[in-house]
């Protein structure tokens, strides 16, 4: 676990888009944020107090949290100067960068001169089971998608947070580095050895009280021929009770693989839903998560209803709605 | 690539059913075996020449492989004997074991002292690329099991075996340890990183000749939900054209998984279909291979023509009966 509350390090961010990871912990976990640390021609801005590395130990936060995309893949030097002096007054970093913050020398020598952790949350640091598909208590959500990027996490993330609302118990349980970053743990199931896949998730989502629930980051897609083994270790790790189907309408091919038309809605609850049973015979597909930021509102609200006549289930865009309707229909199982 | 002839080590064996990788060799691969290497209180015996070290230098061996299991998951002082010596006489070693040759200190050092390679095939020694999807040319067949360990190897082992005989161009590809020392290469894909599952089975099963078969080695089964995701990579990143089932019809439930049943022939027909036409609309199950070594003669025709008039496919035991039919079903695509 990373250790809570963060300063958020926005460095020179060319624009708000390359800060999405401090947009994540800042929307979605801001009790976790005491503020931001921006360098010399920054344009992302969280809104957060912008504060030094000593204001920032004084207002108790713990971990710099790198929250922006680097340039050119590489850490620069004038990043470099922010992260020595924040080893040296005592944060630990947190990363999710490509280039691993334990790939840098200097980092490594000043963080163990100073006895701070260096977390690229994108490398596994737990020796995770094999699965043993044993029956677990609790109940357990998994966000499946057409495609990649369509917004999984952000549904497990607004149905996490319309449960806790509504007073229920749940957990929202992150599988790649910006869940990570958001929440201070989780699973980068995509840099995990195969056979221990499943048994990373199981690892994930323990045994728990009979009400709560784990909301399950999903990853990738059964209809992504690049993720679809990934998106699979979740379905059958995750031995869910819920599938919340996630989509976006306006995508013509699926990422990365142009030639690969997307699935139907309907084409994924099947296959996802049969193979799901295999872990949970009374795994059920509740309802659907569409993104709609690139329809008008009148757009939207049409599609949506035209989904939610045609599959028969609850059909909200989490951005525009919440997710109440959802957390509404896992309340109702 | 390993390289090959090998000197089988089969150690002290303490029965014929420890030296199985051996016997693969021997099976499948006589070519790749000089002789054998036994030491004081061996019960395996492959029937080829015993023969010292330097007998099987003289006779052309090029390797040294592990060819049986070590007791205890550590490799004795009195195997380590003899490793030492092959070093110094100039075999490469090979090894699937649990326990790596790169972690003894020993072996290491003669190693590189006498230029030798050392071959953990459990562990990926290439850098596989994400799965691009793009379609290939030449044909592929993948072999897709109800289960772990009911002879999908074995299957397309003797699919090949039958395809060369027949005079048509075919390769296996391996896709496990037993497999990649038989043929010394491919791709240990329950080791690889879950991003490039996918793709390192890309790599694997490259463009190739319209009329050359590459017989890919399954692993796990999509209803195992231990290593379902390793399965699934197996059916995106393969691309096959043609899938063969491959199932053993004694067991109660799924290895190592009490309380989870097999799926019928049909299940796994039509979920590994569906999902495989994602990346290759032109697939189709061709044939059904049943593993009958717990039936008995009368038994296992009674069975396998039960199967073969419910499925409508040819259905065959390759052990009993060579893989000719299944070989025919493919020329016959």
């Amino acid at each position: 676990m990373i250790e809570t509350p963060y300063l958020l390090f926005l460095g020179d961010a060319p624009d708000a888009l390359a800060a999405k990871v401090a947009q994540g912990i800042k929307d979605w976990r801001p009790e976790n944020a005491v503020g931001q640390f921006r360098m010399e021609g920054c344009k992302a801005d969280m809104k957060l107090p912008d504060m030094t590395l000593a204001e920032a130990k004084a207002a108790g936060a713990k971990t710099l949290v790198i929250g922006v995309a680097n340039r050119g893949g590489i850490i620069s030097q004038a990043w470099k100067k922010v992260l020595v002096q924040a080893l040296e007054e005592g944060f630990d970093l947190a990363s999710g960068l490509h280039n691993l913050l334990r790939d840098e020398e200097d980092l490594v020598a000043v963080a163990k001169a100073c006895g701070r952790t260096l977390h690229d949350v994108r490398v596994p640091s737990v020796k995770y089971p094999i699965a043993n598909g044993e029956k677990r208590t609790g109940k357990r959500m998994l966000a499946v998608g057409t495609d990649c990027s369509v917004g999984k996490m952000y549904t497990a993330l607004a149905v996490d947070e319309s449960l806790r609302k509504k007073g229920a118990k749940s957990t929202f349980r992150a599988t790649g580095q910006t869940g990570i970053l958001i929440t201070g743990g989780g699973v980068p199931l995509d840099a995990v050895i195969a056979d221990f896949m499943a048994g990373s998730i199981e690892w994930l989502t323990p045994d728990n009280d009979p009400d709560h629930w784990d909301l399950i980051e999903g990853q990738g897609s059964l209809f992504h021929v690049s993720y679809s083994g990934v998106t699979m270790a979740l379905v059958h790790g995750g031995q869910p009770d819920a599938l919340i189907l996630c989509h976006e309408p306006t995508r013509e091919h699926m990422r990365g693989l142009p030639g690969y038309k997307l699935p139907t809605l309907e084409a994924v609850r099947d296959v996802a839903l049969e193979l799901a049973k295999v872990a949970n015979p009374d795994c059920k597909v509740v309802g659907v998560s569409i993104n709609t930021q690139h329809l008008s509102e009148e757009e939207a609200l049409a599609y949506m209803a035209e989904v939610e006549a045609r599959l028969g289930l609850p059909t909200i865009d989490p951005f525009r709605q919440g997710a109440d309707r959802l957390a509404d229909a896992l309340l109702a199982m």
